[in-house]
């Protein structure tokens, strides 16, 4: 296997399932399909393709079977799918998934909103799923949210993630993904939480970032991360995922606006970013509203001016 | 007079100028004034608030005069102008201003386009203008666009960026721009290019930086730029200042997300968010459109949840 150069940044994409959950306008199994083939055109190769939560909870991923049967066949590209719980896994080993994500939260309060339980007891509960999936020989990635901030408990202590992250090692994820839920993280915390993380033994090329851009600080988060020696970081195409009800709403960090920053850097990331960005175009129009990614916007007014110079 | 602390950023306000300077809408004098009258009330200190260039030229700024006549009296706020050249200087000395800013661009074809002359007769001019200035006891800010990247250009020398900068200063600049006018800039490429200019004998401290974020990156190298040792950084309210034909085109680093990012990071601004966002929406309304600012917009929705919950 070809070692990855130390200049080469991984972009792992979620606009199919953290990027659409929230949408108010359920797209069609085949519209996203349709985003899937052009992200793998694109080159990318991680994409967290559908969630298998209770259908009646987000309806917009209740067809994560149809979606996971009709995924494009490309060497190199992987397929991930969020798994809540026992009978999430059984329903992606079902469809055939070799990957999948478990999801709990840095806050206690936070955790026990989002999935009525506690934090002892959900991890109590995913150390089986990732002991399971292990078993079977999957690949796990393991969420933690609201690392650097939760909206009932404010900041977060390092320590406090630190200690879960090791607990999923433990139970055998091979990814920890630290996640910037409320998108609150500034550039010096990231750097703080990714050197305690790591000197409790979790091994920076284990972890990943997953930041939001709701306040605009995903890039310089990311670049924080970057510099802290993380090469693994989550980003939606066009910058999905925000708010729907609030139209300039920031949500994830942007697919595009990672390529653009991190190749101008000098990393290498696979991708295309004209590709990529015929990605996000498609995506707008599928949901039928403007999405906030910067060179998602700056790919669209090129595409005009020169739609009008060839028609003038 | 009191030594500002290394903690202490100071946020250079453009929106009046830069800001409005290719809005389509031409706001009022008073509109103006009302959005002055807020930075203020904000806690701004330093306020660009119009240009003196030909009133054919840019027609959005055609009342310099009625605008500096009734600026608020408000101590320890500096009122800038923008002044093009000879003329526009001693239009903006008769109106009573103190403080103006010249420009000139790094990129030799950038310089011609924009301004009509080669860099070498813009400098002479300048050097002539500067002077000028400083006999009659103002302080002037030199503008030096295109540092970080040239639409014609490409990537510009940062050692030709240095040696304008050098002429500037000798000339008797008070303050030096670095300008990345087209939104090209990376945060390694911030920190070499000041690294460069410092190294050229620029103090830091005369030092400012003025970025644009129409690729996702303004915080991010702002934050370089603060590393770097750069404690000024200019910004636009609400992130006015991009293109109003491309509806999400973002433009100027937007002022409420400098403060939000850097107040987080330990820095005091002396600037209040709340009441600084309040003048965003403000200018929204004004404009007549939806502005790019992040934290803009998670003001507008907060507003929006606390009117639906105090009606509901």
């Amino acid at each position: 296997m070809k070692q990855p150069s130390p200049n080469t940044v991984n972009l792992y994409e979620v606009s199919p399932r953290d990027g659409l959950q929230n949408e108010a306008t359920v797209l069609s199994t085949e519209a996203k399909l349709g985003l899937i083939h052009r992200l793998v055109a694109a080159g990318i190769r991680d994409i967290e393709v559908t969630s298998f939560v209770r259908p009646s909870w987000v309806p917009q991923l209740a067809d994560a079977a149809q979606v996971v049967a009709s995924l494009p066949q490309a060497e190199g590209v992987r397929y991930w799918g969020l798994v809540p719980n026992q009978r999430g896994l059984e329903r992606a080993i079902d469809c055939g998934l070799r990957h999948v994500c478990t999801f709990l939260s840095a806050s206690e309060t936070h955790n026990q909103k989002n999935l009525n339980r506690t934090q002892r007891e959900t991890l109590a509960a995913q150390t089986k799923v990732i002991g399971d999936a292990k078993a079977e020989g999957l690949v796990v990635r393991a969420y933690i949210s609201t690392v650097f901030g939760c909206p009932y408990e404010g900041e977060i202590d390092a320590n406090q993630t630190a200690r879960l992250a090791l607990r999923l090692r433990e139970a055998g994820a091979d990814v920890i993904v630290l996640g910037d839920t409320v998108g609150v993280a500034n550039p010096d915390q990231v750097t703080a939480v990714i050197q305690t993380v790591a000197a409790a033994g979790i091994p920076l090329d284990c972890t990943a970032l997953h930041m939001h851009d709701t306040r605009g600080t995903a890039v310089a988060n990311v670049v924080a991360g970057l510099k802290a020696g993380i090469r693994t970081f989550d980003g939606a195409i066009a910058g999905v995922g925000g708010c729907p009800y609030a139209p300039g709403a920031a949500g994830n960090a942007a697919t595009e606006d990672l390529i653009n920053v991190l190749e101008d850097m000098g990393f290498d990331t696979g991708i295309c970013l004209e590709t990529a960005s015929a990605a996000g175009a498609f995506l707008a129009t599928a949901l039928d509203r403007s999405l906030p990614g910067r060179m998602h916007q700056v790919y669209l007014a090129q595409r005009e001016a020169n739609s009008e110079s060839c028609s003038g």
